[in-house]
């Protein structure tokens, strides 16, 4: 008989944020009648801004004429997109990252669940915990079957104790994944906090993968945008970028991923092998690109127009999250992050079981958050709330819990 | 130092045909003046439809307002497309395929690709030769690096003495990909044909993993469209599905993967798995759904007008068959294929060398193919035509080949 990967049966039975679908199918169907607000799942709420729309309907209309029709595009992306972003996102912000250093694809889901593709078995993986649950299990999917023992994830606390910012590893780790600004917990990391960590990487030819999805809700000045400002990243670090969470992206689905020219390691016959050239492979293999119609809206992202709509985007979900952070502080509540990202990290209050709280806050508050523990074991006792619904909602969810008799 | 999946060293260092753009690209670079008339990749060069034209405007305008904005979507697709799919190329041709049998995706490649992460690394592999790269550059990045010898994968020769239809394997394997109407070669199996395959997975507890992508260039009756008109099939195939070859969605990105829930193994301890849920979990976990314009845009094509459209575009499509066919013919040439697929497989005269032919037809006539062992050893001395060029330059390019002095 054909067999499976049995890695799979080690895992949770269903995506957290399915899980948490389910459960509020479940209970809306019982309760018709409620007024639920979503402050789970990390999903914007805002439409597209006009100038993306507009580079849409252009684009489209091209797709309707032989002469500007776009079948196959490059497996990377169109030269235009990577042109755009190398010079915007980087070059101009004195950062030497070059074209054929990014690639396009079409979520930084995809691309930080399918890097481990290209990753060898061996190595040991540092992952903090909490986290986005995909770092895990992609892992978890990908190198157990090889191996024994679970001894090749190690996991890195985050807690209240070290304000959710890891120790370096008490072990030598191969590869670390790091998310700044945080999901789940909203913290961030200063440049100097960063190059402890490039610089650990560099002593131990280990590998950051850095998960920089949330880059454009930093609003203080000592905080990395990318972990190419850090001296000597180009050299040990794959950088993650999204356009779902700046411009709205969700549902249009594009990112991008930094992979280094400079990224090297070594094979077991000690062979130098360009990581570059390893997720080309990959992705020309296993991928076809993303679809014309949308690299041409993000490109949009970078038009002048394009900026201020993005940047007006972010600050509306930032009062959102300046609304919730201050108003469960004043109830008294202990919170985390909200700053520098459009997450809300609480400690629930008056218990450690964060799917109890869920049950709670969404049966007698009619909102829906994220349980800490959906993220890891250490986020047990924690509870994520999103920036992404609208003032009113965000508003009414605060007032909703500032009544709140637990 | 980390280590990388050196699988990858064992893998040409592009694909297929990247290679072959880079050689275009070189000969233009010298002979800017020539007229490249391009029958190599099986891109189309059609533009979109109208009716999928006017579905993306309309749902590209949902995306501007906030009532009708869509952020994440279901991962496994909007219940509107797979409702759709299930009852316009299932149920109402008398197969029993239900919503949610059905995964959409951003591509045929991908999915292909990708389905090996649920499959367990002892399987062994039946793969036809000559035979879509991915199928086989896939299993070489994953299943080699456990294992120390290739007895992994089992090639399924393909020649002019079986009429390019692989016999059944003369021992067992675990996993079979079936790709019919067939790349490169453009031959197809009757019903009866693939009964034994089906037959033969049956009996050995097999996986088939069945590429249906140029199902709608079938012209002839006796040939299914379906896997799963097989009796029995459904306990032992996936199908893959794409937009790509019919409604010209290339550049667009959307396919699907039907993955029945009778399709059952049983692990190591005997637990028995489905295979809907394991892919559920893949797709949940590492993909984010496909843009929610681009599956309204797929809905479209199952509209009466849109099917109009897909067929007229087919129609040309397969004209353009019968025009390389016949016209090579006629020059005295083997060719095969062309009747129910949009490909046209030739023996390559005077040369069993399929890159010196590419080559030559490069340089004399100016013609892009691609060769032969580009799909495997077995396809050497053989050359592939698309039918995806315009009518007039497809003739063009029978022509310069009948004045071809060889």
């Amino acid at each position: 008989m054909f067999s499976i990967n049995e890695n799979y049966l080690k895992l949770n039975e269903s995506y957290l944020f399915s899980t948490i679908e389910s459960k509020v199918n479940g209970f809306t169907r019982n309760h018709p009648q409620a007024d639920i607000i979503r402050l789970g799942i990390g999903d914007v709420t805002l439409p597209l801004p006009p100038s993306v729309i507009a580079a849409l309907h252009k684009a489209v209309d091209e797709m309707a004429d032989k002469s500007t029709f776009h079948g196959y595009g490059p497996e990377q992306g169109y030269a235009f997109l990577r042109e755009t972003i190398a010079k915007n996102d980087f070059i101009d912000r004195g950062l030497d990252i070059a074209a054929d250093e990014i690639f396009i694809s079409d979520g930084a889901k995809s691309d930080t669940g399918n890097i481990g593709d290209i990753l060898g078995d061996a190595n040991v993986i540092g992952i903090t915990d909490p986290v986005y649950p995909v770092y895990l299990d992609t892992n978890i999917m990908r190198i157990l079957q090889s191996s024994i023992t679970s001894s090749k994830i190690l996991f890195l606390t985050c807690s209240e104790e070290n304000k959710f910012l890891p120790e370096l590893p008490p072990k030598r780790v191969d590869v670390i994944y790091l998310c700044y600004p945080n999901n789940p917990s909203g913290t961030v990391m200063t440049r100097a906090q960063l190059k402890k960590w490039v610089d650990y990487a560099l002593e131990n030819e280990s590998l950051i993968l850095f998960d920089a999805a949330y880059e454009a809700y930093i609003t203080e000045d000592d905080i990395p945008h990318s972990i190419f400002e850090i001296e000597g990243a180009k050299s040990c670090a794959i950088e993650f970028r999204s356009f779902s969470k700046n411009a709205g992206f969700t549902g249009l689905r594009c990112s991008y991923t930094v992979v280094p020219k400079a990224l090297k390691t070594v094979t077991s016959t000690k062979k130098e092998v360009s990581l570059n050239a390893l997720w080309r492979r990959r992705q020309s293999t296993k991928f076809n690109g993303t679809a014309y119609i949308i690299q041409r809206a993000a490109e949009a992202v970078y038009s002048p127009e394009g900026r201020k709509e993005v940047r007006s985007m972010v600050d509306y979900y930032m009062q959102n999250a300046a609304i919730i952070r201050e108003g469960l502080a004043e109830k008294g509540w202990t919170v985390f992050g909200g700053v520098n990202a459009p997450y809300i990290w609480l400690k629930c209050p008056d218990t450690t079981d964060s799917w109890a709280f869920f049950d709670r806050l969404l049966q007698e508050c009619h909102i829906v958050g994220t349980p800490g523990v959906g993220f890891g074991l250490k986020g047990e006792g924690y509870f994520r709330l999103t920036a992404f619904n609208s003032h009113e909602k965000t508003l009414e969810a605060v007032q909703r819990i500032k009544n709140w008799k637990q």
